[in-house]
């Protein structure tokens, strides 16, 4: 089987506007992380800008407070389980958790945290600030590097065209599926 | 025709999670308008907190920072046409934007601002926060109220069993649409 290819995405707001989940890659070195945020939104088309909102107790947190860095990655419905199970367990408790996700680590080309290779797109993000909100905080970082699987993106848009499968979480392991556009006149 | 029924929700962070596209009504008194925000996202489930990306140059925009409320109304494939209309004329341009758009007056509870009858749920906010972000704010805010159809919500989240379809923006005139959940075992 021919390897998946993807492309360079220079849109990369539009490959989060439409407000799937995203599963959060971190790391450095010899230890990394993943996490599930369904709280994500665009904030800026130039530069372009993310915020995902982060739990402080996460493992996670500390990762992104100390290197300044993640990986966004988007799942299709094929890896729904991965988006829940990520959260089932903490990174405190588990020695690798692509490991245990059975998902793959992908090399990133501006940051030092891994993208997951099962992913549909990819961004490579740069902290650029982080606001308190309790319990959690409130992550903004610029979008330095986007890529998404060249079947399921076209004319700067997500191409629903080839079978694509978009997950939002809903709500405990639940998800809304979208696998359709439709074009206002 | 009966009306339609609505239910008032308690987690409304959860009408807000799957990433669907929102209407916001700003407005008091003799003078509304109405705007589309494909970026927004919560931020807290207690208080209910949301967040919403703003242009410093919209017409709207005066009514957050001056009254500090706002309607947040979530559509459906029904009325994405008045999703898109809603960004193509600015309100210091026209009259009345609900009456161009179509759209009808429902009186809030909370607030002041109307919301959006032709709406499958509605929230009412009062602004906590503004944050710069450049030609636009994020406009960070507390969800005092929140009801959604009652066909449409269920034990706690969206219901896709009678034809529910939520609208997600992908750019230009394009939505994606989500008209099915599934559950991850």
């Amino acid at each position: 089987m021919a390897a998946t290819q993807f492309c360079k995405i220079n849109e990369p707001h539009r490959l989060i506007t439409p407000g799937s989940v995203a599963i959060i890659s971190v790391g450095i070195g010899d230890k990394d992380n993943l996490f599930s945020v369904a709280w994500n939104m665009p904030l800026r088309k130039e530069p372009p800008m993310v915020a995902i909102l982060c739990g402080k107790r996460h493992y996670s947190y500390q990762f992104i407070n100390e290197t300044g860095e993640f990986g966004m990655n988007i799942p299709d419905a094929t890896i729904a389980k991965q988006v829940i199970n990520a959260g089932k367990i903490s990174g405190f408790d588990v020695d690798d958790k692509f490991d245990h996700l059975g998902l793959n680590r992908q090399k990133s080309e501006k940051i030092l945290a891994p993208l997951v290779r099962e992913a549909i797109a990819r961004m490579e993000c740069r902290v650029s600030r982080i606001d308190d909100m309790g319990s959690s905080v409130l992550v903004i970082a610029q979008i330095l590097r986007a890529e998404a699987r060249e079947d399921y993106w076209k004319d700067g848009l997500w191409n629903f065209g080839s079978g694509l499968q978009l997950i939002h979480h809903m709500g405990g392991n639940k998800f809304a599926v979208s696998e359709k556009s439709i074009t206002v006149e």
